[in-house]
């Protein structure tokens, strides 16, 4: 058979971390914090078939949502992100700007086919999100991990690995970050939208979380700050709407938004139009605010649950965020535990059966970096489970430790 | 701003084609055969509505429709894949092989994705389908032009070239190809398949209008006779099913499924759930052999009606090729005609405003080649509109060959 291209080896690693934890994620005696996957119960299930039994008629946008659409997306959908999810949150955009994408990971896709030559240097958070690296990984980018801590992406380690390595890009998850639950303060945001125009570099802030905050006070994104339009914003509706209907957005300034349509064309020609068409219809129709407290309300149950079970059941000197949105916490295990391990046994010992994410896979240096930590995913578990599989846990890394 | 990756400059060219048509099919005044979608009359609207009111509920498969999917897609689709639409076209495939894809556009940039080097040679009939080209062209692959004649492309002409550009890779459209609605013989369909063992090439067979044939006999697809699994099979759901939906299908060996996999969660995780489960339960249902009976009862009838007009109105010495099935013919015009100054007259002439394809943009060559030929659309026309575009167009080119 011929050969694959060389990008198809250059992904062989990140490829291998995210089979193990679909494995983990579909066995169904587990207590899962694996999977980043909102919880089933904010699903707007009958909302939808409500929209659909009215809108995919002949006489209504039944044909539209049938039929081929357009590159960009569906035009009512794209106000709505200018008018409904853009605007209140400080940026301000033109439709024009905005094209609908299938899923919010496809904007890493088409970023680098615009920006990505093989050996090109993008600086990501150390630990950063596995999917992600995975495409930069098959655009045989070189991915630098840079510092952080609780307040996120490290500025004076980004500037200076910025002068070092010459990067195409840096990706920064700013808010509720994958994997550790970490948000980016205001100060920082301004700092790294500068160095957009400062050092000519594509700051790609990729922010599927942000409209899921349920505590702490909303920041404006890095786009708000950016006055030289090197910030390309991506956004996801998984988190407020739906993650199989597969949409998501790209703010991007007018010469990189004519080469995404170039691009879009070239990947797959348009976003699926019916699930864009439910979407828009599910905003015009006022079911997004109900739809986000009730969601906002049931996060922050489970997230209180999560931070008090950890605190009860984890061992003294166990790290973790508080997170103020999003589906995850970020767990550093005192110890020298390896959660490699860890989770390998957890998994299989009859008295415990909990997954998670383990730490090492996060963190593109390769070197063992994370190894004593963890992901922990708690938007899919009810409060009564993430109690018991919590307390299992936590009693197996108790044990462990003695 | 950053420069942009090199081929992002490699797709420029066929960017503008492609704008090009999309500028003609959006006049409303316009009698347009320029693009390729289906008749809005054969979008099952109805059916879909039906099975969306029924299916999206908790208690069935709405969460499945709305929760994150496969990356190889539903099971249900791609079994369906297997036992209605390959095994009684004579294809034996395992459900493993299939995998469902965001269009049958995206299996292009898919294999692209696991092959293609800059400056690897791609073989693509002469002409071949604008949009596929395009994304041979983002990824820098260099496009050769393989002869064709009315029984598709010509093997003798295609096994010199693999002996002169060692390919990667064959692109080639079998039955009711794109632009030129002609269809490749049996015979040239085994040995096609035999060169992709013989020459260690990989045979990209595109097969999205084999499935509306409304005369003549089905042939065997290419990938019936690949007996070293040097063939991969793609195909769309865009013309039985929908086309806005973004459905379609992958058919590959083992080793190569393998790397789609990676390929595919690096592009945008999987396809949307929802037109997923809508499409199986379409064919689950059983609706599938009338809706298919209708929509081949629709084409049959205009495509008579263009064969007829054309043969009546254009100008003696015209060519034209008579499609068995899918939504083009191919015209070569007599008298030394420039088709893509034909289209700017016709589609501003007031009494003219037909729009079609001019022939030039569809031949990787870019020397001339088909400027005496146009593409045909005639799927999405009724048949007193064909009638009246035709004889419109037909006295505007009879009235310059004088």
């Amino acid at each position: 058979m011929p050969e694959f291209a060389e990008r198809m080896s250059a992904m062989e690693k990140s490829a291998n971390v995210i089979k193990g934890l679909f494995g983990a994620m579909n066995d169904p005696d587990l207590i899962s914090f694996g999977g980043g996957a909102p919880a089933f119960e904010a699903l707007p299930v009958d909302i939808v078939r409500e929209i659909a039994n009215d809108v995919i008629r002949k006489d209504k946008r039944g044909v539209e949502a049938l039929q081929y659409g357009n590159v960009m997306g569906a035009e009512d959908l794209r106000q709505i992100v200018v008018k409904e999810l853009l605007q209140p949150k400080g940026v301000e955009a033109k439709v024009e700007n905005i094209m609908i994408i299938n899923g919010g990971l496809e904007a890493m896709n088409l970023l680098c086919q615009l920006y990505i030559e093989p050996g090109d240097v993008i600086l990501v958070e150390s630990p950063s999100f596995v999917h992600s690296v995975e495409i930069f990984d098959m655009f045989e980018a070189k991915c630098i991990g840079v510092d952080m801590d609780d307040e996120g992406m490290d500025p004076d380690d980004l500037e200076k690995k910025i002068k070092l390595y010459k990067p195409k890009m840096v990706y920064v998850i700013p808010t509720f970050h994958n994997p550790t639950g970490r948000t980016l303060t205001l100060e920082r945001r301004k700092r790294i939208a500068e160095f957009g125009g400062k050092y000519d570099v594509i700051i790609l802030e990729d922010d599927p979380y942000r409209d899921i905050r349920y505590s702490g006070r909303d920041l404006l994104p890095i786009k708000a700050f950016d006055k030289t339009g090197h910030t390309v914003l991506a956004n996801s509706f998984s988190k407020i709407f739906s993650p199989g209907s597969r949409l998501g957005y790209i703010l991007a300034n007018d010469a990189i938004m004519q080469k995404l349509f170039a691009a879009k064309t070239a990947t797959n020609s348009h976003t699926s139009m019916l699930p864009q068409i439910l979407c828009a219809e599910f905003f015009k129709r006022g079911y997004y605010p109900n739809h986000h407290k009730m969601i906002c309300d049931l996060y922050r149950e489970r997230r209180d649950a999560m931070i008090e079970s950890i605190d009860k059941f984890f061992p003294e000197g166990t790290k973790r965020v508080f997170p103020d949105g999003g589906l995850f916490t970020w767990v550093e295990l005192p110890g020298g535990i390896n959660t490699t391990e860890l989770l390998a046994e957890s998994v299989k010992n009859p008295d415990v059966k909990v997954a998670f994410v383990a730490g090492e896979g996060f963190f593109v240096e390769g070197d063992g970096k994370g190894n004593n930590c963890m992901r922990i995913s708690y938007g899919s578990v009810p409060p009564e489970k993430i109690k018991m599989g919590i307390k299992r846990l936590g009693k197996l890394i108790c044990e462990k430790i003695k």
